[in-house]
């Protein structure tokens, strides 16, 4: 898969759990903290965009576990974005950056809901993709 | 879907981020800590198989986010658990209490590990299956 | 201590960290979540403040660690609430419910801010003590 | 004061709550990690000083809030560490890196547990403090 965007991290021991591995919730953390990384790149804000009306939530979100990060691992998320529908659906797949083993994938469907209501946002669609 | 097991929780204010609505991540703490009380009721512990060497690990998480938690919503976790192959597949669905609407769709393929090698566990099987 | 409150709780695994105890950071969350649900019993409702204008927030937060907490405990928190100066100082106790320990002690001095200044709240001066 | 070590961090959105600002519980996160990383540059490790059964516990956390952080805020945490008794105290200072504006002070105390007891530790007072 091609990537546009890339962010690195590295694992903070509270988001280990009992069994000494990054909490499978805290996955999800690190995918939408990514996200916003990326949007601002192409000139948009989570914060502005809230502040301003433009809800952006996820709709469905899939993780696919296949390697467990732990303290001290470093590694990258990197993501692509596709547009289906209303939803724009990222792609963000994690590699631990020791020996770039692809640890999660994941897909999140994200909607915008303006006023109450699921509808796709002109400032995005144009930052995201042009349009 | 048939249910076989529910539990009830509260939204706590600090689970809600800046849209003020539950953080994304958080359904995932839900749904684990409605894993973990279940398997207690037939007789297993997550602390107890961790440390007997069984470690349960989330493959596949899957969510569906159909209405959003808000500070103050009661809410209650149905779950059911189908062996697929070596994964054991828990279907949860969050419902808010006040007008039971159905929230949140999670779907968690299961796999236990042992000695390091994915291998289901006899212990599990039985007292999910009574295989 | 005289306690005027308690809210009761149990830990949930994704609370306990590496060492298999809840991680010190947790305890603040209990702490607030009991600090919030009292409010509720004099009237008061922290999303309503927040969105009215009155920001309440920690000033200062003090905790003693006496006992960890572990997977499967059930624990309550007592409270006090006492005005000092332009401060709600609110004292904690989590006591651990199968022995009645007390396993941690808090003290979080709170100020309302209002309007960007820090300031007494009379909603919430004349809830909390009736002034 | 002198501090003989410093982190860089990022505020992530998803630390935020409904009021905007980073949960006041997050800044122990921030500062747990700031001390495992510190600990690293002195050659300890807060995973393999578990696993070898020294355990670095917090006995006291106090933490006083000056200036909320918010999203996209960069930050540093600086630290410094004396050893009262047995006690391990950590200094740790954050700073907002735009305006270097003093953001929250944090004071541990952090005890070590081997074997049950509270004692202090021969490879972590070496570490520390040379003896």
């Amino acid at each position: 898969m091609e990537y546009i965007f890339e962010y690195e991290f590295e694992v903070r021991d509270y988001e280990c759990d009992v069994q000494g591995i990054v909490n499978n919730a805290n996955y999800q953390h690190y995918m939408e903290h990514a996200r916003h990384r990326y949007i601002q790149t192409i000139g948009l804000d989570f914060m502005e965009l809230t502040n301003a009306g433009v809800i952006l939530v996820v709709a469905k979100a899939e993780l696919q576990y296949k390697q467990p990060l732990k303290s001290n691992d470093k590694f990258v998320c990197r993501l692509n974005v596709k547009k289906e529908g209303i939803r724009y659906v990222f792609y963000e797949d994690i590699y631990r950056l020791s020996d770039n083993k692809l640890c999660t994938q994941g897909k999140f469907d994200i909607v915008s809901v303006i006023n109450g209501r699921l509808k796709t946002s002109e400032i995005v669609d144009k930052a995201l993709f042009g349009e």
